[in-house]
């Protein structure tokens, strides 16, 4: 992969900004569908687990692997587990193989040690970084192989709790007029309300 | 818009499908910036609350809004509010303003009305339902105006508070060898371990 590929401009755009953490997620997402040997999920077909939380380094990782596997944010099958850590488990929920990619911890130290993250150190945004500081840390994961950025463990087979069905039916709140899905419907004094207006003070 | 516009095709290729709540969410996201004038988040400059939560119809809407306003699940600056309602308030970090913009009733009734609702409810994955049975829903939510689509509130300025701020050191961990940022750090028997490890029972 370089910086000319599809998938990266495309990361890169829903990304706002060029550093090697998305690169690295899409590295990770690519790594994990083909050792499925599974496509990108058009719909739910997949659910990805990421180990990283919020508010720290490289947590623009998550953006790369919903970019490569379609596990995206909205549709709801991606979730952070909040360890801290660069690692992503890829699951295909009909079969329920899955593949747990780790980043190894030498790509994770380059990184650290890149022009780049020393100017994040000091609150530089990255958008306000130079391409030109940030390039050979993006292109370094673009270019290298799966086998020298992650331990890929063997495929495991789990069992899945089946989801909750998806939710069709809405309601109008009856204190503010709005929709809300039925799921999410409470009721106040008699009334059909949503939940911020459930949680109003009388 | 249309479905030429780069915005768009940049959603459909993360979202993986042709459905009308990605769109919905595309439009929500320009209609905040355009309200607060205030340009697409390269970094963390805004935060996106969207009051969808998972399983129910038409969450895709939150990969809209990421893609509109790159407020993203990596950069950690989009957040589910869980009310099952269709609706985005877009902060601007530094000035503390706000605007929150609500779906209307009638485009969410239209849109439940849909060919495309019918096979979803049937349980039809999106991506198996013919583009041509689609493209009336998106076409409409893509043209029509935010007046029509949205309840845009007038623009509140909140007092944020601060985030946390990033974290840019890592450990290894001495049990699985494996990378994590600091804040993830547990203490096992005297020795440094990621939360996985910490978790385990001995």
């Amino acid at each position: 992969m370089n910086q000319n590929d599809e998938l990266y401009k495309a990361g890169l755009l829903l990304h706002g900004h060029k550093c090697p953490a998305m690169p690295m997620g899409l590295r990770a997402g690519v790594a994990a569908l083909k050792a499925l040997g599974v496509e990108r999920a058009t719909d739910g077909q997949l659910t990805a687990l990421v180990e990283i939380d919020s508010d720290h380094c490289a947590t623009c990782y998550a953006d790369g692997v919903m970019m490569a596997t379609g596990c995206t944010f909205g549709k709801g099958n991606i979730r952070k587990l909040g360890y801290g850590k660069f690692v992503l488990t890829l699951i295909d929920n009909k079969s329920g193989r899955s593949v747990r990619v780790a980043t190894r911890n030498e790509v994770i130290k380059r990184n650290q040690e890149s022009e780049f993250i020393q100017f994040r150190k000091k609150g530089v945004p990255a958008s306000k970084i130079a391409a030109e500081l940030i390039n050979p840390a993006v292109d370094f994961i673009l270019a290298e192989s799966d086998e020298n950025l992650f331990k890929i463990d063997p495929i495991q087979e789990i069992k899945l709790t089946p989801g909750r069905p998806h939710d069709f039916n809405t309601h109008i709140c009856e204190e503010c007029g709005e929709v809300m899905v039925e799921r999410y419907a409470r009721i106040k004094n008699g009334k059909t309300v949503c939940i911020p207006c459930a949680e109003k003070s009388a």
